[in-house]
């Protein structure tokens, strides 16, 4: 397919990416951030622009990969009439887009996309149209880019994955992130918890989270809880959590 | 080394896996629990017994791998003069073991071990040692099924480091756990959201996690965060960590 890129953030670059690698051509990106869609333009052999009015008409798909907030900014006095349209938002309705064009839709990544990503991970795609040319179109792009993980989703299922997306990538990377803190506070190496932290995502594949809960809270082991309280008397912030997700646990029972 | 393992379930079970494919010999295994321990001798061509009077004299090492609560119960009326012991808990103060031996340590394996694992993870080793012969024969050992990760690390040391592994290990979990809860009571398949769950936590290679931070909570999004929150009034035991945890993110920045 011919696709017109809009946007030039960590979306933008890794789905680019993607479709260059499936064999799509990326005929131009549009962003309001020049020297990032040079960049972008340049690495994919593709050509940019920062003027909304110059936007290339002949495109198959018109993918709009910006930041929530940006999406009405990006959309105003955007006309492409009989194009297919879709934004990568999970928590946006699709009708946002109806006034751009008559065919539009939602491309919703479930995965963390950074621009200085190495290898491209997998990425499972949600979409959704408001016609069957645009689902019809949108499903297949997804298919070329993901292996096997392509689901119709509509805007509540989209906004509810998006609730489940926060629970396990967004507040487990505070967790780590209060981990690391507290490491370099007490002298430990954070790095020595890598094969830990592996583990423990890895072993999802084959067992249920609920079946491979260990630890003192799950053993209502009070002695090693009240020793670890002890020692969080010096991180008030991770104790507050340690004493919350402790007695979640044991809630959970 | 000629070994003899105490204890017969999951920490004895793995590491004694990782004793075997080092070319370690595993000359027995004692365990209150006949039917594991003969399970284990056979896996390993070793021996097996029930009965603490019938440990075997002759052996390097011996590595008592049992739970926290029932190290008080085997060390009790143990006697192993000259010999190396080691407990393998975190937790718990390498002197409990002070009158089976007059060189006793500590082999703690920082990782999730189960039984059941298809393929051994990766184990760093923490080990500790009353004497210089107790530590030079545990660091040995531990280098023989360790790739790079051996640390000497005292009492305190690792029950902090035990705190940082509750964090990553068992409060993830538990976060995985309530977001399968939510997956399954909102129609979602829990399973789409591995790619995400592998993302965040194979990024820790390369990336710090205050570095990786998204989400609505940092962005301050309070659009976001209102929609995530009415749909959760249904899941009031989630709600409740998504507040608090919301909460952190934004005190962290």
């Amino acid at each position: 397919m011919d696709i017109v890129i809009i946007g030039s953030g960590n979306a933008a670059a890794v789905l680019g990416r993607k479709f260059i690698a499936a064999g799509h051509d990326i005929i131009q990106i549009y962003s309001r951030n020049a020297a990032a869609a040079t960049e972008l333009a340049y690495e994919w052999n593709s050509e940019s622009t920062n003027y909304k009015s110059t936007i290339n008409k002949n495109a198959d798909v018109y993918l709009i990969a910006v930041t929530d907030d940006a999406l009405e900014d990006v959309t105003d006095q955007l006309k492409l009439p009989g194009k297919v349209i879709a934004h990568t938002a999970a928590s946006v309705p699709k009708e946002i887009l109806k006034n751009v064009s008559e065919h539009y839709g939602v491309f919703y990544p479930l995965q963390s996309l950074r621009k200085d990503m190495t290898t491209l991970p997998d990425v499972p795609i949600f979409f959704d149209g408001n016609d069957a040319k645009t689902k019809n179109m949108l499903e297949q792009l997804a298919h070329s880019i993901s292996a096997g993980q392509v689901v119709e989703a509509g805007d509540d299922a989209r906004l509810k994955l998006h609730v489940a997306a926060v629970v396990i990538s967004n507040f487990v990377n505070h967790l780590y992130s209060l981990a690391e803190d507290y490491c370099r506070k007490e002298g430990l190496n954070f790095k020595q918890l890598l094969p830990l932290i592996e583990e423990t995502a890895g072993r999802l594949k084959n067992t249920s989270p609920k079946q491979a809960q260990t630890g003192p809270a799950i053993r209502h082991d009070s002695e090693t809880i009240q020793k670890h309280l002890e020692l969080l008397k010096a991180h008030p912030q991770l104790k507050n959590i340690y004493v919350l997700l402790t007695e979640s646990i044991q809630q959970a029972t």
